[in-house]
Protein backbone atom coordinates (compact mmCIF):
# COMPACT_ATOMS: atom_id res chain seq x y z
CA UNK A 1 0.00 0.00 0.00
CA UNK A 2 1.39 3.36 -1.03
CA UNK A 3 0.12 6.86 0.53
CA UNK A 4 -0.61 9.09 -2.97
CA UNK A 5 -0.74 12.86 -2.75
CA UNK A 6 -2.49 14.20 -5.41
CA UNK A 7 -2.38 17.96 -6.27
CA UNK A 8 -5.00 18.99 -8.62
CA UNK A 9 -8.96 18.59 -8.27
CA UNK A 10 -9.46 18.54 -11.72
CA UNK A 11 -10.51 15.37 -14.04
CA UNK A 12 -7.06 13.88 -13.91
CA UNK A 13 -6.66 14.30 -10.23
CA UNK A 14 -9.88 12.40 -9.39
CA UNK A 15 -9.59 9.97 -12.54
CA UNK A 16 -5.81 8.99 -10.83
CA UNK A 17 -7.45 9.03 -7.37
CA UNK A 18 -9.84 6.70 -8.18
CA UNK A 19 -7.06 4.54 -9.71
CA UNK A 20 -4.85 4.16 -6.94
CA UNK A 21 -7.76 3.99 -4.44
CA UNK A 22 -9.64 1.34 -6.09
CA UNK A 23 -5.78 -0.15 -6.31
CA UNK A 24 -6.21 -0.21 -2.31
CA UNK A 25 -3.15 3.14 -1.57
CA UNK A 26 -4.94 5.77 0.00
CA UNK A 27 -4.93 9.68 -1.34
CA UNK A 28 -4.76 12.97 -0.31
CA UNK A 29 -6.03 15.42 -2.59
CA UNK A 30 -4.95 19.25 -2.29
CA UNK A 31 -5.87 21.80 -4.09
CA UNK A 32 -5.52 25.78 -4.49
CA UNK A 33 -6.87 26.44 -0.73
CA UNK A 34 -3.51 23.87 0.45
CA UNK A 35 -1.11 26.03 -0.66
CA UNK A 36 1.83 26.09 1.69
CA UNK A 37 0.66 22.02 2.99
CA UNK A 38 3.71 19.43 2.83
CA UNK A 39 2.36 17.02 1.11
CA UNK A 40 1.99 13.73 3.32
CA UNK A 41 2.14 10.98 0.48
CA UNK A 42 5.19 9.26 -0.68
CA UNK A 43 4.64 9.42 -4.01
CA UNK A 44 3.01 13.12 -5.20
CA UNK A 45 0.98 13.61 -8.43
CA UNK A 46 1.04 16.91 -9.81
CA UNK A 47 -1.94 16.84 -11.76
CA UNK A 48 -2.23 20.24 -12.84
CA UNK A 49 -2.09 21.78 -16.65
CA UNK A 50 1.31 22.34 -17.51
CA UNK A 51 0.81 26.36 -16.79
CA UNK A 52 0.22 25.77 -12.80
CA UNK A 53 3.03 23.63 -12.39
CA UNK A 54 5.17 26.82 -11.50
CA UNK A 55 2.40 28.29 -9.31
CA UNK A 56 2.77 24.31 -7.51
CA UNK A 57 6.49 24.03 -7.43
CA UNK A 58 6.15 27.89 -5.25
CA UNK A 59 3.10 26.20 -2.94
CA UNK A 60 4.73 22.86 -2.11
CA UNK A 61 8.62 22.17 -3.79
CA UNK A 62 9.67 22.47 -0.45
CA UNK A 63 7.79 19.79 0.87
CA UNK A 64 8.54 17.43 -2.18
CA UNK A 65 12.09 16.53 -1.31
CA UNK A 66 12.56 12.59 -0.79
CA UNK A 67 9.64 12.12 -2.77
CA UNK A 68 8.51 10.77 -5.84
CA UNK A 69 7.03 13.41 -8.12
CA UNK A 70 4.63 12.50 -11.02
CA UNK A 71 4.40 14.60 -13.93
CA UNK A 72 1.23 14.72 -15.93
CA UNK A 73 1.67 17.43 -18.05
CA UNK A 74 1.30 18.17 -21.75
CA UNK A 75 3.59 21.64 -22.39
CA UNK A 76 1.32 22.50 -25.20
CA UNK A 77 1.06 26.48 -26.70
CA UNK A 78 -3.14 25.85 -25.58
CA UNK A 79 -3.36 29.16 -27.98
CA UNK A 80 -2.09 27.27 -31.19
CA UNK A 81 -2.12 24.21 -30.49
CA UNK A 82 0.76 23.81 -32.77
CA UNK A 83 3.88 23.31 -30.43
CA UNK A 84 5.04 23.08 -27.41
CA UNK A 85 6.50 25.36 -25.29
CA UNK A 86 9.33 23.44 -23.62
CA UNK A 87 12.69 23.90 -25.31
CA UNK A 88 12.81 21.24 -28.36
CA UNK A 89 15.75 18.97 -27.20
CA UNK A 90 14.16 19.25 -23.34
CA UNK A 91 10.60 18.70 -21.26
CA UNK A 92 8.20 19.85 -19.18
CA UNK A 93 9.34 17.07 -17.02
CA UNK A 94 13.19 17.50 -17.58
CA UNK A 95 12.71 20.96 -15.82
CA UNK A 96 10.74 19.54 -13.05
CA UNK A 97 13.63 17.61 -12.49
CA UNK A 98 16.00 20.33 -12.50
CA UNK A 99 13.96 22.38 -9.94
CA UNK A 100 13.55 19.36 -7.60
CA UNK A 101 17.13 17.69 -7.28
CA UNK A 102 15.96 15.91 -3.99
CA UNK A 103 12.72 14.55 -5.67
CA UNK A 104 12.80 11.18 -8.17
CA UNK A 105 10.81 12.87 -10.66
CA UNK A 106 8.65 10.76 -13.05
CA UNK A 107 6.86 11.04 -16.18
CA UNK A 108 3.60 9.07 -16.50
CA UNK A 109 -0.22 9.63 -17.32
CA UNK A 110 0.43 12.61 -19.94
CA UNK A 111 -0.58 9.84 -22.55
CA UNK A 112 -3.92 8.23 -21.38
CA UNK A 113 -6.68 10.80 -21.56
CA UNK A 114 -9.03 11.17 -18.51
CA UNK A 115 -11.68 8.69 -19.41
CA UNK A 116 -9.37 6.52 -20.50
CA UNK A 117 -8.27 5.97 -16.68
CA UNK A 118 -11.51 6.17 -15.27
CA UNK A 119 -13.15 3.45 -17.18
CA UNK A 120 -9.71 1.31 -17.23
CA UNK A 121 -9.95 0.99 -21.16
CA UNK A 122 -9.41 2.49 -24.00
CA UNK A 123 -11.54 0.89 -26.67
CA UNK A 124 -11.01 -2.95 -26.27
CA UNK A 125 -7.61 -2.48 -24.95
CA UNK A 126 -6.41 -2.09 -21.26
CA UNK A 127 -5.50 1.41 -20.66
CA UNK A 128 -1.86 1.71 -20.06
CA UNK A 129 0.41 4.29 -18.50
CA UNK A 130 3.79 4.86 -19.93
CA UNK A 131 6.21 5.45 -16.61
CA UNK A 132 9.55 7.61 -17.63
CA UNK A 133 12.07 8.56 -14.88
CA UNK A 134 15.59 7.83 -13.80
CA UNK A 135 14.95 6.05 -10.25
CA UNK A 136 13.93 2.14 -11.18
CA UNK A 137 12.08 2.20 -7.53
CA UNK A 138 10.42 5.26 -8.23
CA UNK A 139 9.09 3.75 -11.28
CA UNK A 140 8.16 0.01 -10.14
CA UNK A 141 6.36 1.85 -6.81
CA UNK A 142 4.17 3.62 -9.58
CA UNK A 143 3.39 1.04 -11.57
CA UNK A 144 2.70 -1.24 -8.55
CA UNK A 145 -0.49 1.42 -7.93
CA UNK A 146 -1.35 1.60 -11.31
CA UNK A 147 -1.56 -1.70 -11.92
CA UNK A 148 -3.13 -2.87 -8.41
CA UNK A 149 -5.87 -0.07 -9.85
CA UNK A 150 -6.66 -1.91 -12.50
CA UNK A 151 -4.18 -0.52 -15.68
CA UNK A 152 -1.21 -1.64 -17.22
CA UNK A 153 1.74 0.28 -16.73
CA UNK A 154 4.98 -0.16 -19.09
CA UNK A 155 8.22 1.23 -18.24
CA UNK A 156 9.02 3.76 -21.06
CA UNK A 157 12.77 4.29 -19.91
CA UNK A 158 15.18 7.40 -18.77
CA UNK A 159 13.27 10.70 -17.87
CA UNK A 160 15.03 12.11 -21.24
CA UNK A 161 12.02 9.56 -23.36
CA UNK A 162 9.72 12.17 -21.45
CA UNK A 163 10.33 14.48 -24.55
CA UNK A 164 8.88 11.67 -26.59
CA UNK A 165 6.18 11.20 -24.35
CA UNK A 166 4.68 14.68 -24.47
CA UNK A 167 5.34 14.48 -28.42
CA UNK A 168 2.84 11.59 -27.96
CA UNK A 169 0.18 13.84 -25.61
CA UNK A 170 0.71 16.68 -27.84
CA UNK A 171 0.01 14.96 -30.82
CA UNK A 172 -2.73 12.94 -29.48
CA UNK A 173 -4.65 16.31 -28.23
CA UNK A 174 -4.04 17.95 -31.63
CA UNK A 175 -6.00 14.79 -32.83
CA UNK A 176 -8.62 15.46 -30.48
CA UNK A 177 -9.08 19.05 -30.49
CA UNK A 178 -9.15 18.44 -34.29
CA UNK A 179 -12.19 16.04 -33.82
CA UNK A 180 -9.99 13.03 -35.52
CA UNK A 181 -9.70 11.18 -32.65
CA UNK A 182 -12.42 11.01 -29.18
CA UNK A 183 -11.62 12.07 -26.21
CA UNK A 184 -12.50 8.33 -24.83
CA UNK A 185 -9.56 6.96 -27.39
CA UNK A 186 -6.40 7.85 -28.39
CA UNK A 187 -2.78 6.18 -28.52
CA UNK A 188 -3.70 2.76 -27.57
CA UNK A 189 -0.57 0.01 -26.22
CA UNK A 190 -0.97 -3.25 -27.87
CA UNK A 191 1.20 -5.51 -25.82
CA UNK B 1 -6.19 3.81 -58.85
CA UNK B 2 -2.83 4.98 -58.43
CA UNK B 3 0.50 4.46 -59.34
CA UNK B 4 3.04 3.64 -56.42
CA UNK B 5 6.50 3.72 -57.01
CA UNK B 6 8.47 1.72 -54.03
CA UNK B 7 12.26 3.11 -53.07
CA UNK B 8 13.48 -0.11 -51.23
CA UNK B 9 13.11 -3.85 -51.41
CA UNK B 10 12.60 -4.88 -47.69
CA UNK B 11 9.98 -5.59 -45.19
CA UNK B 12 8.38 -2.33 -44.92
CA UNK B 13 8.74 -1.61 -48.77
CA UNK B 14 7.04 -5.30 -49.39
CA UNK B 15 4.68 -4.85 -46.98
CA UNK B 16 3.46 -1.19 -48.22
CA UNK B 17 3.29 -2.78 -51.62
CA UNK B 18 1.00 -5.94 -50.58
CA UNK B 19 -1.00 -2.88 -49.20
CA UNK B 20 -1.15 -0.55 -52.31
CA UNK B 21 -1.99 -3.64 -54.86
CA UNK B 22 -4.41 -5.46 -52.76
CA UNK B 23 -6.51 -2.21 -52.89
CA UNK B 24 -6.61 -2.29 -56.54
CA UNK B 25 -3.71 0.44 -57.17
CA UNK B 26 -0.26 -0.46 -58.83
CA UNK B 27 3.01 -0.54 -57.83
CA UNK B 28 7.25 -0.48 -59.33
CA UNK B 29 9.77 -1.46 -56.93
CA UNK B 30 13.15 0.21 -57.09
CA UNK B 31 15.92 -1.53 -55.83
CA UNK B 32 19.57 -0.55 -55.29
CA UNK B 33 20.43 -1.67 -59.16
CA UNK B 34 18.01 0.79 -60.09
CA UNK B 35 19.70 4.31 -59.34
CA UNK B 36 19.29 7.18 -61.97
CA UNK B 37 15.84 5.34 -62.76
CA UNK B 38 12.99 7.97 -62.48
CA UNK B 39 9.75 6.40 -60.40
CA UNK B 40 7.09 6.65 -62.99
CA UNK B 41 4.66 6.65 -59.71
CA UNK B 42 2.42 9.10 -58.98
CA UNK B 43 3.21 8.56 -55.47
CA UNK B 44 7.06 7.46 -54.71
CA UNK B 45 7.45 5.75 -50.45
CA UNK B 46 11.02 5.91 -49.77
CA UNK B 47 11.00 2.88 -48.18
CA UNK B 48 14.92 2.79 -46.64
CA UNK B 49 16.12 3.12 -43.19
CA UNK B 50 17.48 6.58 -42.33
CA UNK B 51 20.78 6.16 -43.13
CA UNK B 52 19.99 5.26 -46.97
CA UNK B 53 17.66 8.44 -47.89
CA UNK B 54 20.62 10.55 -48.88
CA UNK B 55 21.74 8.12 -51.25
CA UNK B 56 18.09 7.80 -52.70
CA UNK B 57 17.70 11.75 -53.20
CA UNK B 58 21.48 11.28 -54.87
CA UNK B 59 19.91 8.23 -57.09
CA UNK B 60 16.53 9.89 -57.59
CA UNK B 61 15.82 13.17 -56.58
CA UNK B 62 15.92 15.04 -60.33
CA UNK B 63 12.89 12.01 -61.21
CA UNK B 64 10.80 13.58 -57.52
CA UNK B 65 9.68 16.54 -58.58
CA UNK B 66 6.09 17.01 -59.20
CA UNK B 67 5.44 13.96 -57.42
CA UNK B 68 3.80 13.10 -53.59
CA UNK B 69 7.06 11.81 -51.88
CA UNK B 70 6.51 9.70 -48.34
CA UNK B 71 9.11 9.29 -46.10
CA UNK B 72 8.46 6.72 -43.14
CA UNK B 73 11.93 6.56 -41.85
CA UNK B 74 12.84 6.83 -37.89
CA UNK B 75 15.98 9.10 -37.71
CA UNK B 76 17.54 7.06 -34.58
CA UNK B 77 20.61 6.81 -33.49
CA UNK B 78 20.97 2.95 -33.89
CA UNK B 79 23.83 2.90 -32.14
CA UNK B 80 22.63 3.79 -28.85
CA UNK B 81 18.63 3.82 -29.63
CA UNK B 82 18.92 6.80 -26.86
CA UNK B 83 18.07 9.72 -29.26
CA UNK B 84 17.23 10.90 -32.39
CA UNK B 85 19.80 12.36 -35.03
CA UNK B 86 18.00 15.01 -36.45
CA UNK B 87 17.39 18.74 -35.04
CA UNK B 88 15.57 18.76 -32.36
CA UNK B 89 13.45 21.25 -33.41
CA UNK B 90 12.84 19.58 -36.76
CA UNK B 91 12.41 16.34 -38.47
CA UNK B 92 13.89 13.94 -41.45
CA UNK B 93 10.53 14.65 -43.39
CA UNK B 94 11.14 18.74 -42.86
CA UNK B 95 14.68 18.04 -44.37
CA UNK B 96 13.50 16.01 -47.06
CA UNK B 97 11.34 18.65 -47.68
CA UNK B 98 13.62 21.53 -47.93
CA UNK B 99 15.79 18.77 -49.88
CA UNK B 100 12.47 18.51 -52.33
CA UNK B 101 11.40 21.64 -53.18
CA UNK B 102 9.53 20.84 -56.29
CA UNK B 103 8.02 17.54 -54.49
CA UNK B 104 4.70 17.35 -51.99
CA UNK B 105 6.33 15.49 -49.26
CA UNK B 106 4.67 13.62 -46.31
CA UNK B 107 5.42 11.35 -43.85
CA UNK B 108 3.97 8.37 -43.18
CA UNK B 109 4.11 4.69 -42.08
CA UNK B 110 6.95 5.34 -39.54
CA UNK B 111 4.69 4.57 -36.78
CA UNK B 112 3.61 0.76 -38.12
CA UNK B 113 5.26 -1.66 -37.79
CA UNK B 114 5.59 -3.88 -41.17
CA UNK B 115 4.04 -6.90 -39.49
CA UNK B 116 0.80 -4.44 -38.52
CA UNK B 117 0.95 -3.43 -42.21
CA UNK B 118 0.90 -6.93 -43.66
CA UNK B 119 -1.57 -8.14 -41.37
CA UNK B 120 -4.02 -5.22 -41.48
CA UNK B 121 -4.38 -5.47 -37.43
CA UNK B 122 -2.82 -4.20 -34.60
CA UNK B 123 -4.18 -6.59 -31.39
CA UNK B 124 -7.71 -6.67 -32.32
CA UNK B 125 -7.80 -2.49 -33.39
CA UNK B 126 -7.18 -2.35 -37.35
CA UNK B 127 -3.86 -0.71 -38.62
CA UNK B 128 -3.80 3.11 -39.01
CA UNK B 129 -1.82 5.08 -40.92
CA UNK B 130 -0.76 8.69 -39.57
CA UNK B 131 0.18 10.98 -42.49
CA UNK B 132 1.69 14.38 -42.03
CA UNK B 133 2.01 16.90 -44.51
CA UNK B 134 0.94 20.48 -46.11
CA UNK B 135 -0.58 19.71 -48.92
CA UNK B 136 -4.35 18.23 -48.39
CA UNK B 137 -4.52 16.56 -52.01
CA UNK B 138 -1.58 14.36 -51.32
CA UNK B 139 -2.30 13.80 -48.39
CA UNK B 140 -5.74 12.41 -49.66
CA UNK B 141 -4.12 10.47 -52.31
CA UNK B 142 -2.23 8.35 -50.25
CA UNK B 143 -4.81 8.16 -47.95
CA UNK B 144 -7.53 6.59 -50.57
CA UNK B 145 -4.66 3.97 -51.46
CA UNK B 146 -3.95 3.22 -47.73
CA UNK B 147 -7.90 2.78 -47.39
CA UNK B 148 -8.35 1.26 -50.21
CA UNK B 149 -5.91 -1.79 -48.86
CA UNK B 150 -7.52 -2.25 -45.88
CA UNK B 151 -5.74 -0.12 -43.12
CA UNK B 152 -6.82 2.97 -41.66
CA UNK B 153 -5.44 6.49 -42.08
CA UNK B 154 -5.84 9.52 -39.90
CA UNK B 155 -4.76 13.05 -41.30
CA UNK B 156 -1.94 14.06 -38.32
CA UNK B 157 -1.89 17.79 -39.58
CA UNK B 158 1.01 19.57 -41.25
CA UNK B 159 4.44 18.27 -41.93
CA UNK B 160 5.69 20.03 -39.26
CA UNK B 161 4.15 17.34 -37.06
CA UNK B 162 6.24 14.87 -38.62
CA UNK B 163 8.31 15.80 -35.40
CA UNK B 164 5.58 14.15 -33.25
CA UNK B 165 5.44 11.61 -35.61
CA UNK B 166 8.73 10.96 -35.50
CA UNK B 167 8.86 10.48 -31.47
CA UNK B 168 6.32 8.19 -31.42
CA UNK B 169 8.20 6.33 -33.93
CA UNK B 170 11.17 6.01 -32.17
CA UNK B 171 9.56 5.84 -28.53
CA UNK B 172 8.12 2.66 -30.08
CA UNK B 173 11.49 1.66 -31.42
CA UNK B 174 12.62 1.72 -28.25
CA UNK B 175 10.08 -0.38 -26.24
CA UNK B 176 9.94 -3.16 -29.08
CA UNK B 177 13.89 -3.13 -28.90
CA UNK B 178 14.04 -3.03 -25.10
CA UNK B 179 11.15 -6.47 -24.90
CA UNK B 180 8.33 -3.61 -23.49
CA UNK B 181 6.42 -4.37 -26.52
CA UNK B 182 6.01 -7.07 -29.63
CA UNK B 183 6.96 -6.35 -33.25
CA UNK B 184 3.09 -7.31 -33.92
CA UNK B 185 2.07 -4.48 -31.57
CA UNK B 186 2.67 -0.95 -30.66
CA UNK B 187 0.78 2.13 -30.11
CA UNK B 188 -2.83 1.53 -32.17
CA UNK B 189 -4.92 4.29 -32.72
CA UNK B 190 -8.36 4.07 -30.84
CA UNK B 191 -10.79 6.10 -33.02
Amino acid sequence: MTHVSIIGTGTMGQAIADVVTSGGSTVETLGRADAGTTPSGDVVVLAVPYPALAQVLADHGDGLAGKVVVDITNPLDFETFDSLVVPADSSAAAALAAALPQSHVLKAFNTTFAATLAGRTIGSLPTTVLIAGDDADAKALLAGVVEAGGLKAVDAGALSRARELEALGFLQLTLAVGGKLPWTGGFGVVA
